[in-house]
C-alpha cells in the first residue's frame, strides 16, 4: 500500500479493500427498530410474504456498515472522511441475516479546487458479501487537503 | 391529505411533512461509535478542533434518521418505502446536540413501468433543523404498485 497522506498522493485506480464484518439478525432489528420499521427489516414471518422472501438489513443500515468499512482503510491517510454528498448509491441485492460484508473503493475522480488548498476525491465503493455478490455501491463526494507548499 | 394506495393515486409537486425528532449526544456518539468512529462524531473536544468545530452528527446518522421520519409520512399508502437507490444525496449543515429534525417530502418524478405493473416514484426529501436550516437532502428512486385492473 503506498502511504496516502495529501490529495497530491491519490491517482486514479488507486484501490482500497476492508476488512469483513458479519451482520447478525439482532443487528438488522436494532438497527430497523430504530430507523427503518418496515416488517421486511423488523420480522422473518412477515418478510416472508413480502418481495424479499425474508428478512432482509434497511438498506441505510446497509449504507452505514459499508461507511464503518471505508472508514477503516482510511483512503486518505490522518485525514476524515468527510464529504458534501454521495452519488451513485445503489442497493443491488439483500442483505441477509449471516451475511458477512467487506468493501473494495477504487479512486474514480481527482480534482484540484481553484480557490482552496485542497481536492475532491470521488471514491466508489462496492460492498460484497461472502458470495461475491455485489450488495451496494456508493461513490462520496470527498475532499483531502493539498501538501502545504515548502516556503 | 388525499388517501394514497397506488402509484395512480399519486401526483408531481404532491407533498409530504413528518413530525420531529430530537437528536441527542448520547444518540450521536452511539451511532457513531459503530458506523463512522470519527473524532468529530465521538468527543466534543477533539471535534472542536476539527473542520466541524464542535460535536457533529454522522452524515449517515442524519440519512437514517431522515428515513424514520420519511417512513412515518407513508407516503405511498400502505406500500412500503422500497427503492434500487438514491439521488441527489447532499449534507448541506452539521447536525448538533440537541437539534430538532423534520422531513418534507415532494414527488417530482413519476414513470409508469414498461414492463411491470408499478411505476417509479421520486421524492425529494428535505430535513430541516428547528432553525429551518435545510441539513440535508435525499431523493429515493422508489417503486409503487398500479392499481388492479378491474377484470
Amino acid at each position: 500500500m503506498a502511504m496516502i497522506e495529501w490529495f497530491e498522493d491519490l491517482s486514479l485506480g488507486m484501490r482500497f479493500k476492508s476488512g469483513t464484518v458479519q451482520v447478525s439478525e439482532h443487528d438488522i432489528k436494532q438497527f430497523a427498530a430504530k430507523f427503518d420499521p418496515q416488517p421486511f427489516h423488523l420480522d422473518d414471518d412477515a418478510a416472508q410474504k413480502t418481495i424479499f422472501k425474508g428478512l432482509a438489513a434497511s438498506g441505510w443500515h446497509t449504507a452505514a456498515i459499508a461507511m464503518s468499512l471505508a472508514v477503516q482503510t482510511r483512503p486518505f491517510g490522518p485525514h476524515p472522511l468527510i464529504g458534501l454528498g454521495v452519488d451513485g448509491l445503489r442497493w443491488m441485492m439483500p442483505v441477509r441475516p449471516g451475511d458477512i460484508l467487506f468493501v473494495e473503493g477504487e479512486v474514480v475522480g481527482l480534482t484540484p479546487s481553484k480557490s482552496k488548498p485542497q481536492g475532491t476525491v470521488l471514491i466508489k465503493w462496492i460492498a460484497y458479501n461472502q458470495n461475491g455478490d455485489a450488495v451496494y455501491t456508493f461513490t462520496p463526494i470527498g475532499f483531502v487537503p493539498c501538501r502545504p507548499k515548502a516556503i
